[in-house]
């Protein structure tokens, strides 16, 4: 299998290093010739050639069977006035590939429950799998300004279709029938005409596709607060770019551990774009202080959701929770007690790899 | 002082009772002269008129000193199908009035810490005044339908004009003045045009008007985890009318206690309307188990906002203190306990007013 690996920018590259390591010994120990090309994305990719996104990445990951992601972006490339923005390579990429389902799994490590904000009682046992639109809504919807002085106005439209609604949630409900078997959606239907398509849309197909997926619609400022005070409740939610990007966000601080969760990036056929959520970290960058097991677990995810490949990532999977269980943490999860470095933290893993 | 009522559905009309005798003893005990009107909006309104904001109740409001509103909505106008819905009477009368800023102050009262499904470490302390711009933005955006069949497509625009941005932003930064002197305004101006303006005047007005206030800008994904992580570290918040609508709902959780929670939404000139958070429970509705102290709360808001009755409005915050000091609590913030019923809280609070 062909895998292109994206640094990126601040931490990107040493996390993304531990991961290919950690794939390196899954291809020894199962078996498999992976083959690893790494391509330029985000600053260093304008810093080095002005454009976030290089045809020649573009190109190298269509051709691929799938796409390890570090991280993008940084202050230094932040001036609202830049031609180009890290973002817009992450935007594209996206959008070339056809990714247009983002999921996140949520779920707690045992180990790691005290580390959450919320309290044990709250938590204990929460795992939901977001879907969220990646490629339509509001972040590629028409947009401009028009008028000057005070009168100036900037606009942009979150537009969805029928096609757009139905692909994403097909993929959200068969995944729920290999978890819980429950799906609620999100959107602003008592506001929002593309949420009331949304809302339409996803009622058909659940009636004529999935009658025996248990199904349940919530309002996004609803779902803000149910995440907090009742995040057990859900199995699999599926929602628009923008409230999935804000949603998803606040769900990661759930589990009180940011360096922990993985995404994966998928389209209805081509590579898949693997990734830690968490950022670019550029202040701790070449410290030995970033937390490679996103980036780990987003290899996983790779592994099973791209190459089919589930008994290694179940072993990547169990390698983590035998460092954890080990007590072994890097310093984002070490809640002030003793800690381990990146590359550490990455043999660890190597090590319970069987 | 003219003050209309809005009494609206489920628990509205419970709640409002008692918000309207704690106006009164205070008319009684400080020499007020407040005068009260009842009038129709929501959901009874629409079975009793087919229109959930008739003008009748326009006008009232119009001219009024202010509004003291329940709630509106339930599941027997959920209907997707329906002509109108109770809450575009919500919709209206914010653009009617030109109430542009909705204020939500989120602060913690001590004896209900522990009700928080927050840590007390993270939680204690928070005092966040939020506020959300409410008659802009994609609420009243463009919208409408194109296409048909697996093409058909929805879409609604998001829209923000310099001005707009201006008035809500001057407001937020005034009351940080009163406060601890810090703004936070919040947008996602990495993806989206009406942000970028946002962001561009915003800073514009602090820069020129408000040199004195600490000012910073957080996108509204990250603000949705900070509000879990470190919800002390804000102190007034700024957003648009969509993430308010998002931020506010995640931020109301953070008490631990809904029903403790008032909103104020105002214009530059005119009546402000107030208002518990809390939406109108139609299944707790007439059996007494209602909370009405978020809409004394807010009464005291209308006092001391619309009405500069500075005095009065602490009396009314000190009485709810002390009641929650002896002890007092309906059913949903008595963790199990002890808990008493909609008029007695009433009568208790009254009875503490001095
Ligand atoms: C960087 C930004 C454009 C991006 C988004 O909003 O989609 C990020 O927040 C994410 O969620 O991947
Ligand atoms: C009922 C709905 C239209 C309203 C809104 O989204 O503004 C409500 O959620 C609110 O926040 O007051």
């Amino acid at each position: 299998a062909n895998i292109v690996l994206l640094p990126g920018d601040g931490i990107g590259p040493e996390i993304v290093t531990q991961a290919q390591r950690i794939l390196e010994k899954i291809a020894t120990l199962f078996g498999h010739d992976f083959a690893f090309s790494s391509q330029m994305i985000g600053g260093i990719s304008i810093d080095q050639c002005g454009d976030p996104l290089p045809q020649a990445t573009i190109d190298a990951c269509k051709a691929s069977d799938a796409i390890l992601l570090g991280a993008v972006g940084g202050p230094k490339w932040d001036d609202p006035s830049a031609k180009t923005r890290p973002e817009a390579g992450l935007l594209k990429i996206r959008k070339e590939l056809g990714l247009f389902a983002n999921l996140r799994p949520i779920r707690l490590f045992d180990q790691l429950v005290d580390s959450s904000p919320l309290k044990r009682e709250i938590i204990e046992g929460t795992d939901i799998l977001f879907f969220r639109e990646l490629t339509g809504g509001i972040y590629f919807g028409e947009s401009g300004r028009s008028g000057s002085g005070p009168d100036e106005t900037a606009f942009q439209s979150m537009a969805y279709s029928v096609r757009e609604v139905e692909r994403i949630v097909r993929m959200a409900a068969l995944a729920a029938r290999q978890r819980d078997n429950r799906l609620t959606s999100v959107d602003k239907a008592n506001v929002l005409e593309p949420s009331r398509l949304w809302r339409q849309t996803a009622a058909r197909v659940m009636a004529e596709e999935f009658p025996d997926v248990q199904y349940d619609v919530v309002l996004v400022d609803a779902m803000a607060m149910h995440l907090i005070n009742r995040p057990r409740d859900f199995d699999v939610v599926v929602t628009g770019n923008l409230f999935g990007d804000i949603l998803t966000d606040e769900a990661s601080m759930l589990p009180g551990s940011l360096g922990m969760l993985p995404s994966a990036s998928l389209g209805s056929d081509g590579p898949g774009l693997y990734e830690p959520i968490h950022g670019s970290a550029p202040d701790i960058a070449g410290q030995e202080l970033a937390n490679p097991l996103a980036t780990i677990l987003a290899a996983a995810m790779l592994l099973r959701h791209s190459l089919s490949l589930t008994e290694e990532a179940n072993a990547i999977e169990n390698a983590v929770a035998n460092v954890l269980a080990d007590g072994l943490r890097t310093k984002d999860i070490a809640r002030g007690g003793k800690h381990i470095g990146t590359q550490e933290m990455g043999a660890a893993v190597l090590e319970r790899l069987v």
